[in-house]
This record gives structure tokens, sequence and C-alpha cells, in this order.
């Protein structure tokens, strides 16, 4: 049985009312029931943390190393262009991620399609909506059997 | 009436004695004094917040909007050129802001040119001091009546 | 008493027929009006030029030294991005200013986003309408009692 | 009976002496002569302005919108590159207008590459030496019949 | 019942054998057989196409409208980043379609940051190996029931 | 008489069915008998290319060497931005031409501001509709007569 | 007797842990200790922070002017490259400090050649392990005698 | 006998007021009597305009071609920076001319590096206060004899 | 005996008529057959190819593997500055090539600077005419033996 | 006992008198003396050089390699910025090295932010006066014992 | 009576044979020798030295303080746009100097744009050939009387 | 009978000690040793220099020229990034020459793609190992011839 962490970076707890024509109507708490189910059917063991605080996401990973996390699966968010101190948290702790993002960041503006993740993840999922996060969970099983 | 919001970002609770040439020598309490006064006199109400935490501004601004805040006047001062994440805050939740800057940032170093802010928010006003504030709520009471 | 010339830039005689979207549909005349009013309320005299000539802009700047013009509002429009020599008739006469855009540059091509002014004016007030004008006078006419 | 502006920007007076390897031999003049006997061939009536001051071109702009101008062909030679009042002029009267150059610009100084005019332009006729005209002021005709 | 086309682009007929530390040691035969039988399982049809030539890819595209392909999945490889022609050829038809890279492109060479097809994907899979393509193809099945 | 080449590049066999609000409803072939009719009136011989494949350009251009094509009438399409080797084949045959292109280039990507044809060409001739293949035969002819 | 702040910014907790062969094998809590002996041993007083979370170094540096601290020892890890809120506080108490890096940054991703902090620190000392520390405190103590 | 022509660009005519510290507090007419005493003593004639409107120096230019002009020294000012229409009248006349400033503009903003006349003046005196212009015309009459 | 392909790109088979003050005077055929003796001599074999269409070239690579080519002699033409495809097979099938340009490619357009090769090949040798191919070969039989 | 070798760059023997106010007073030879006196006191030697010559330092820095030199403190001064004939001496020895600089290069002109010995040098000490040399043979000497 | 140091940097001892539609007839003897019968007029004297060796430019101007050396006419050549070395010579010395070119250096390759004493001269001539050292030489004489 | 002159930079004399992973274990006098064997044999005369002096490089480029060298043959190592002046020298002197570099350059760091010679170079031979200079005196050779 592996554990896996569902990260969710500043302002996801807005989805489903935030922008919807950009992130669709699907509310976090829907979507993190879905991956829980997702992983449990698999025998797998799901943790979940959404915070618009950046030091609690980078408190999260170096707790996850301690606690055996297997695979963190992270939508980072506006933090995926501005957090270098997240990006060496999991450089820190050396768990593999999928970073995800539900809306086609290639078609925003120019300062979203810099990443200070996709270099140090296993792989990036874009622009495919809520169901991004079931792909990479998907991936990530995939991966840990 | 209405319902105001005057959000002030990092280090700006140390107005009155912090680089005094560049920033005047009023403090953040005798300004939000008087825009209290301003407000009241014209029938509305004025929340107030000063944070160096990013992630209490965006909570902030997610609070303000089942609040039913108004209108936001905005100086986030060293945040204005490094939070994408407040930026997402503000087009989650669509409330009209006025983005101020106390001191003239065109006169300064190269990276304060750089807002993500200016482009979403209703207008901007820079480099006229604390009067600045007031002058953002004149137009916001405008707006709104 | 105070004097204070009001300063428009190329395009502006057409306020109120030109992209209506962008600019209101007040015209500058009325906005004049109404600014002459405030100044004279404040026992305060006001000046005026709009032209679509460089030239003129220069030359009027060099008369407002010679009549002893306290302050400028100058909304400098296309000539905010080109032009070096009205910026060198302002230094070379030292008059305080106050650069004004009525619509929101910010959220307009790449080229309206430098100015030749705003590092060198006292301040800046930009997308809050025809309202700016006034907003500017209220400052000046602080910065001048 | 369409109505159709002829605009000639800085230094195009000097046609037939100025560069002849870059220019040709044809004077403004001859150039002009032959568009208005193309229009008036076809019904319709041509007025014209060459003018080295960016002010007189804008100003002719202005008075186009008043005077019901269907059309305009517009060389801007220099301003071309420098001048977004004369951008904001065509803006703010919303004639449709053709960009036409004489000489291949596209072979010259790096800052000929750029141009403030094509974006909005209806089209762009370049490097086919004065016939250029002759060719916008058909493709003008056919847009306006 | 759908049609999904799988478009592979050139130098991906030597996946198994080409620097197998970056594409593993799955061969494309294999990887289009195990989608084909995905497809066949929920009751759809795959066609497919390798090329290393971009016309082929834009022949294949354009007779996709024809015969009412409903979505395309395609890893466009080295074209990536350098067919326009493609782009085109997809803008032109319109049929959705899911960009795929096997390895991560974010941790190779400055050139290959650079995508002519990810802002007008619906989304983009990479770095998640020739799993890539199954999720693609689950997330393509999903769009369409 | 002259005989003169018409090369149009990838995607404009789709002409009056692709994209139509940017390039219309005219098909390429309709254009092509328009322009041939054009040319017999003149008493020229027309040949004509369309093609996705970039070598069947580059071998058509040295095949036109040598039957003698006294003009090339050139639409690259996406080849405008990509081809090198078209480019060469052009400084390789020296045969005259123009670069025509139906929308206005001007107005669409970034990338699409960059010719690769337009400093070696005759001229240019840019958003102008179908329209522009009948300019650039009229300005052929007379060239060429 | 002096007071000397010694400010460690985000991932530093993991020292000795995290990736050893850039850090080394020291930890922060060792490297804090050896500190305090050379302060004490020198008759001064050390006081530490090392926090995952901006405000905190905010908060702690707004604190350090309030209690008369002499000078500041920051290593600011990823803020280096990306805290403005950090700098402004830093120029608000006017407290001098050394920045100190432990791994040598000039080696790594592009993205850490940028410091906020190197133009207002007194010096930096980069590259030389956990012994960087004690040579700033040396060089601190130097120049408060 | 040869006819030189001093031409002088926006603001000069402020000199002996304008920022003394930059431009020193000689006037532009003292200058001017000077040169024509210098220009007389060597036996030629002298012709002169200032002028803050760049179609006067282009007309002026134009004029000068007819009037048989030998040289000009130019002092092109703020126009230095942005008229690619004075360096086009310049081109046309094709008159000998050299390239003056009395600031050393190399110290001074970023945007007064960029000169549209340097590479094609017969050279450029800067810098060296109003004694550039004797210089100046010493080699110009050493040019012409 | 080792074998060994010769390789050229697009418009190479123009050698001997395309821009002989570019390229010289001497064939294809001819520079094929020199390199043909030169490698008999030493008891090796040549495969030859040129081709305008960058697929033939991958193909031809390709194959090479599958024949056992010892080494590449390449002149990648225009597809040096804009094949990542063709480096994409150079890459799969890893066979040492080196790089021949017969004109000095440093002396002409800033966009033939770039190479795709450049940094995967064994060496590069340019400018030095068709003897260049034969410098190569002479590298190429002494790596081999 | 060690040898370690320092090396100053251009224009240092100036130190002492040279712009007192970025450099201070201290004259290298009281430097060198006291860093002599540390070395002798730890029981090593030390060597010195300072020359404006760059060839003599890329000599002096090959003989160091032939001397069994152990360490090298090294101020490149102005040839910090542009020496790459010194790194690759200091790359071909493979000498391991601390880089000095006297004032803070960080709040000087921007070509100074650029180093040529950073990535391969140890460690930087920069902006602690002429202490930084004593900093970093300190460290030096706990490198080599 | 003042001293004047004439400084030459390399290749200029090849003036006069050196590229001689750049450089002129003129040997560099000649040039001196009516510069020393300038100086000797004015009741001053003349120092000289060409160099190729940048340390022996340094090495000068170090010993100009020593000498007294009122004023320094410098041709830096090439070391113009590449040595930092000498331009700290002359900030550590602080002796005022002209920057003279013979060549326009406007007109040649782009390095040779960038000077690294421009901003720290009194002044710059450029591009009027070996007159441009009798015309600074008068400049300085003028600024020392 | 030709004269060669075979001129190597700085460091070069390191040969077979520097970083033989990318230099190899040839030492220099090795190469010459087999290059002067290589002219003697086709009855041509061979000189030599490795200097780590600029102006030594320079002197010897002038005396070449008085020697009447036929062509050089030029490694300028480090300088092939830096020196303007070597390259001002080889263009006073115009003989041809060939720019060799022993690694190759396009695998090593950034700054090493610009050199200063390969425009102005007959041709460039990069990779290849101490085999270049043999290629490249055979090519001096048959130019000679």
């Amino acid at each position: 049985m592996a554990t896996i962490l569902v990260l969710n970076g500043p302002n996801l707890n807005l989805l489903g009312t935030r922008e919807p024509e950009l992130y669709g109507a699907d509310t976090l708490e829907s979507i993190n029931q879905r991956l829980s189910q997702q992983a449990s059917a698999a025998g797998h063991h799901l943790l979940m943390l959404q915070s618009n605080a950046e030091y609690e996401i980078i408190d999260r990973i170096h707790d996850a190393k301690k606690e055996g996390v297997n695979y963190i699966l992270f939508n980072p968010a506006a933090f995926t262009h501005t957090s270098i101190a997240i990006r060496d948290a999991l450089l820190g702790v050396a768990i593999p991620f999928i970073e995800i993002h539900i809306s086609n960041v290639y078609r925003r503006e120019g300062f979203r399609q810099k990443s200070y993740f996709s270099d140090i993840a296993e792989g990036v999922i874009c622009g495919l909506g809520p169901q991004g996060y079931e792909l990479a969970l998907k991936a990530a099983l995939n991966h840990i059997s």
C-alpha cells in the first residue's frame, strides 16, 4: 500500500466558483473525493492539502518525507511561476511528482509559460480539466506498482 | 451603503518610520483614520488589512467576496512585482479595485516597473503620497454611487 | 492664487466620439469646464491647451515658465511613448506635473507600457476615466496650498 | 461616388530627386495625377496631402471623418516607425486604409521593420515602386464598390 | 462509435532503439497495439500514422477532416518546435487534439521548450513515457462520450 | 509572351473552407482561374503549383529556372516563417518574385511577423484577400513589359 | 556587547539531509551552536531564526529594529531570487547585513544568478560551505567593534 | 565662399537657463554670435535655425539643398533619439553634416544612447559644451576648403 | 573497409550554377567523384545522397544505421538552421559525423549563425569551399583507421 | 606546510589612493603583510603577484602548477569581467581558488555583474573590504588542513 | 605650462597603411608632430604613447598621475570595446580625458558601438579623421587655461 | 616557396597536460613538428608563435606583413571571444588566415560560441583535434599553390 499526497496551491479552494470558463464547475472537494475512491480501489492511501500559503506547502512537503509519502500530485497554481522555495523543498525531499494544471496555461498570459517545476517533475499534464488529476493518479499508481 | 476594503501589503506597517524621504512621515494608522472618516461621511463602511503575509491577503480577498465587499483599494507594496497568487485571487473574486503606490515607483529600481495588478485594476494612482488613498476612495465612491 | 495649466496631447480633441468603449462619452470641453469650476471654487486659475502638434506643447511649456505657472496636469496621449522633446521641455522648466491617462494603458498594446514622463512626474493617475483629471487637480491644489 | 484621401508623409515631396536608386525618378505630382485620373475614370473623387508635419497629417485625418472620406491610401514614410499619434488618429476616425511603401523596407535598416500601422491597416503594399499607389487605389475601389 | 487518429512525427519509428534512456524500450508498434485494444474495448476506432515527412502529416490531417475523425492524439516530436505548417493544418480542420511527449522536454535543450501546438491543443501530456498515449486516449474518449 | 509561375504553400488547398473569417470563401481553384484569364488577356502564360511539401516547392523553383519562367507570384503560407531552404532556392535561381499573403499577418501571432522572403522579394502584398494575387499579377505584368 | 541576528530562509531546516553533495552534512543546529560559541567568546549575543515563511522573516526583521539588533547574517536561500518584500523590510530597518550562500550559486540554474539582496548587503560570501557563516560573523564582529 | 547651416533642435532655445549643471550658462544667441564671427573670419557665410518643430527642421533641410548649403552643423537634441523623418531628410539632400551634443549623452538615460544620425554623419562631437560647435565649425571649414 | 555516407541538403544540386561568388563553379557531381576516388584509394566505400526533402535525409540516416555506415559527412545547407528532426535522426542512430559548409556562414545573414548540428557533430569545417569535403573525408578516414 | 598564491589583478597597485570611497585607504603592501603573518602563524607559505598584464597572471598561474601551489586567492579586478584566457589558465592547472572583491560589485555598473571566475571558483567573497582577503585565507587554510 | 598625454591604442602604429579607406593616409608620426607644434605654440608640453599592450597603457596612465599630467587625449582603438582595466586606471587617476576615434565607429560592426570610456570621458570626438586629435587638443587647452 | 605562420593563443603551451578529455594528449611541440614536416615536404616554410600575451600576437601579425607571410593558421584560444585588437591587426595586414579550434567549442559554455575572427577568416576548422592544424595547412597550401 502506497501513500500519495495531493497538493493544491493558492486559490484552488475557489474551484467551481472561480472563472468557470477557465476552470469548470467542479469543486476541489468533489475532485478529491473521486481521487480518494480511485486510490482506495487500487488499495492505496491518499493525503490532501490545499493552501494559499507557500510555507504550508513547503512544510507539508518536508513532512511528506518523514511520513514516507511515495508520490505527489501537485497543482502549484500561481506558485508555478514564482516559488523557487517550493522547488527547493521538492528537490530536498526527492519524492517523485507530477505537475498538473487544470487550464491550458499555454493559452494565457506570457508569465504563465514559465514553470519552476516542470524540469524536475516526472511529467506534466495540462489543460485537460479536473480529469487531469485522475490521469495523473493513474500514472502515479502505475509508477508505484 | 457600500463596503470598501483597504488592503495594504508588506512593510507598510513601517510607514512613518521607513525611508521617510520616499514614503513620508504619515503612519498607516493616521491614513486609515482619515479614510474611515471620508467613507463614513459618504455613508459607507470601511474594512482594513495590512499584512506582511501573502496568504493573509489572499484569504482576505476570498472573504471579501463572501462579505459582499463592493470595492478594494489595494497597495500591494513589494507584492506588486511578485505575487501572481494575489492576482489570481482578485481575478477569482472579480471585485473592482484600484492599485495605489505611495512613492513614484517609476523613479526606482527596474524590477519595480512591472506590476501583476495594473492590467486587471480599474486604475492606478502612483507617486502622490498618502493622499493617493483618499483620491482612490473618492474614485471608488463615485464608481459605486 | 495659483495658476495651473491643463495640457492635453494629440487626438484628445476627439474625446466623446473616439473609441467610446475606451475613452467614454465625455467631451474635452465638458471636462475642462468642470475643472475650471473646481479651480475657481478653490480660488485658483486654470489655463488649457489641447494640441496635436508636439512643438505647440513644447512652446506652451516654455511659456508656462515665463507666466509663472505653478503646476501642470498633463495627458500626453500618444506622445507619452514617443516624445523625448516634451520630456526635455518639462525638465527644462522644472514645473511639477501629474501625468494622467483616461484609459488603463496597462491593458493595451505593449508599446503603451513605456512612458517618457512617469519617472519625472510627481505622480501618475491612470485608467480612472475623465475623473482622473479632477483627482489630479485635487492633488495639485493640495500640493500648492 | 466615394471620396478617397491619399496621404503622404515626410520627405515624399522630394520624390524624383531623393535617393533615386531607392525611390525611382517619378515625382509625387505625376503619381498624384495618375491616381486622380484612375479615380475619376471610376467615378470617384480624390483628395491629397503630403506633409512633413505630423500634426498636419493628424488634423487631416480628423477632418477626413467630418468630410465623409471613405478610404485612405497612406504612405507614412518615416512616421511608419515613430508616430503613435497618427495611429491613434486613424483608430479614432475608423476609416479603412491601406499602408503603402514605395521601397522594400525589409531590405533596409532594422528600425524600418517595425510599423505602427500594419496591424490596423486593411492591408500593406510594399516595394513595388510608385505603382503601389495604383494597386492600392484599385483595391480601395474594389472595396468600396 | 468515434474515430480517433494517432499521429506520430519524425524519428518515432525508431522507438525502442533510439536513445532508450530518454524514450524507453517500448516500440511504436506495441504502443499502437495497446491503444487499438483500449479503443476497441470502448467501442471506438483508431487510425494511425507515423511519418518523417511534414507534408504527409499535413495531408493526413486534411484527410482526417474528410473522414470525420473526431479527435487526434498527436506526438509531433521534432516538428513540435518547427512546423507552423502543421499548426495551420490543425487550425484549418479544427479537430480537437492532445499534444503528447514521451520524454520530459522541459529537461532538455532550450529549443525544445517552445511548442507551436500547445496553445491550440486541448491539453498537453509530457514526460510520462509511452503511458502518455494511453492517458491521452482515455481523456479523448471521455471528451467524446 | 512571358511565363509566370503562381506558387502556393501549405494548407492553401483548404482555401474556401479553412478559417473563412481569416481567409474568405474563395477557393484556390477560382482564384487561379481568374489569374489565368488575366494573364491570357495580356498575352502571357501562367503555371501553377500548390503544395504542402517544402521539397516540391524547392524542386518547382529549380525547374522554373530551366523552363525560363520570368516571374513568380509566391504565397509561402506557413513556410514564410520557417523555410530557409526555399529562400535559398529563390536566391539560387534569381527569378524576381512578389510575396503575397491573403490575411493581414501583422494582426496575428508574433511568429508570423518574421518572413524569410520579404527582404529578397521585389515587393510584398498583404492583407488584401484573394485580390492580392491579381494586384501582384498586374505588377508582374507591368514589370515584364 | 552587540546583538547579532542569524536569519535562515526556506528549506535550510533540511541541512544535513538535503542534497548533501551541494550543501554538506552539517545540520543547521550544529552550525548555530558553533556560531553562538564564536559570538559568546567575543562577548556578543546571537539571535536566530530559520523559517520557511516569508512573512515570519519580514516580521523578524521589523522586530530586530525594535530590539536594537546591530547586524544581521542572512542566508535567504530560495527567497534570494524572489522576495522583494524581504528586501523592502531590510531597507526599511536599515540594519547592516551580510548575504551568505552555502553552495556556489554561480554553478547552478540561471535563475539563481539574480539576488534581490546583494546590492543592499554590506557584502556577500558564497560557496564556502557552512564555514561561510563563521567568516561572516568574523566580519560582522570586526565591523561592530 | 561656402554657406554653412547651424541647426538646433528642441529646447535649445532654453540654453543658459535650462539645467545649467548639464548645459552651462551660455545662451544660444551668444553661441551663434561667436560662430558667425568665426565663419566670417574665414570668409564664409552662416545660416541658423533653432526649432522645437520637427517639420520646420525637415523643411529647413529641404531648403538648404535648394540654397546650395555646403555643410550642416546639427544639434538634434531630443530628436536625436526619435526622428527618422529628419534622418530621411538629411539622406534625401545628401549634405555632409556633423552631429553635436553639448552634454555627454553617454552619462545620461539609456534612451539617449541611441542616435538616428551618428551613422550618417561625417562625425560626432559630444560632451565638450558649447565649444563643441566651434570645433565642428573648424572641422567643417577644413572639409570645405 | 569502412562505409562513409556523404549527405547533401537542399539546393546543393544547384552547385556550380547557384550564386557562384558564394559557392564556386564546382558541381556536386565532380565533388562526389573526387571524394569517391579519395575513399577508394584508402580502401573504403562511399555512399551519397543529395536531397531537397527533409524526410529523405531522415530516412537515409535511419537506413545508414541498418547498413552499418561508419561515418557521415554532412552538409545540411539550409536545414542547418531549421531541422530539429534531422538532428534527432542523427542523435537516434549515433553515427559520428562532420558538419561541412562550403561558404563562410559567419559572413552571412544572422539566421545562418545558428546550427542545430554543430554541438552534436565531431567537428565543423566551414568556408573552405568544395575542398572542405575532402578535408572532412581525410579526418573521417583518420578517425576510422 | 602548504603554499598559497595571492594574485591581484590590474590597478590594485593603486589601492589606498584609488577611489578611496570604494576601496578604502589600505595599501596592497599592508594587506599582503597582514596575510603573510596570518599564513606564517599557521605554518604556511605565501606567494604574491599583482600585475596589470593579463599574460603575467596567466604565466604565474602556469608556474603555480609547477611549484605545487595548493591554493590561490584571486582578486581579478577588471579582468573578472573580460579575461577568458585567465579562466582557461585556472581550468588548465586545476588549483582551487577563491574569488575576492574588495568593493560590492553588485552596487556598481551592470558590466561588473558578470564574472568569468565565479562558477569555477570554490567560493566568492565580495564587498567586505580588505578584510575579504583575510577571510579567504582563513577558508583556504581550513580547506588545506 | 600644462602637460598633456596623447595615448593611442592597438594597431594605430599601422596608421597610413592600415585600411586607408577607413583611416586615411596620415601616419601617427605626422599626426603627433602636428600636435606637438600645436601644444608648443600654446606654451604646453606633450607626451605620447602608442601601444598594442593593454598593460603598457595602464602603466602609462598610472605614471601620468605621478608626473602631474593635466589632460589625456585617448584613442583607445579596439580597447574601446573590451578594456575595463584601462577604464579602471582612468577612474583611478581621475585625470580628465577626451575619447577620440578617427573613423566613424557608428557605421561599423555592432560591437564597435559600445565604449567603456565615453561615460567617464569629458567628451568624445569621432569620425572626423586625424583632425579629431587637433580639435581635442584645442578643447583640452581651452579646458586647462 | 611560401611562408606560413602558425599562431597559437593563450594556454596552448599547456597542450598535452591541460584538460586532456577536451584537448587530447598531444603537445604543441609535437604538433608543430608534424606541421613543419608537412610544410617542408611541400617546399614551404613555417613560422610559429605561441603566446599568452595579446600584444605579442598583435606585434607578430604586424611583423608578418613586413616579412611577406603568405598565410596564417590561427588558433586564438580564449582570445577568440575577447580580442578585437587582434581582429584589427588581422584586418590591418590583410593576410588570409584559417581559424582553428582543437575542441568543439559548440559543446561548451555559451560565451565560447562568439568569435571575433570567423567572419574575417577564410574558413574555420573546429572540433577535429590536433589534426585540425594539418587539415588547415593542407587547405592553405592548396590556396597558395
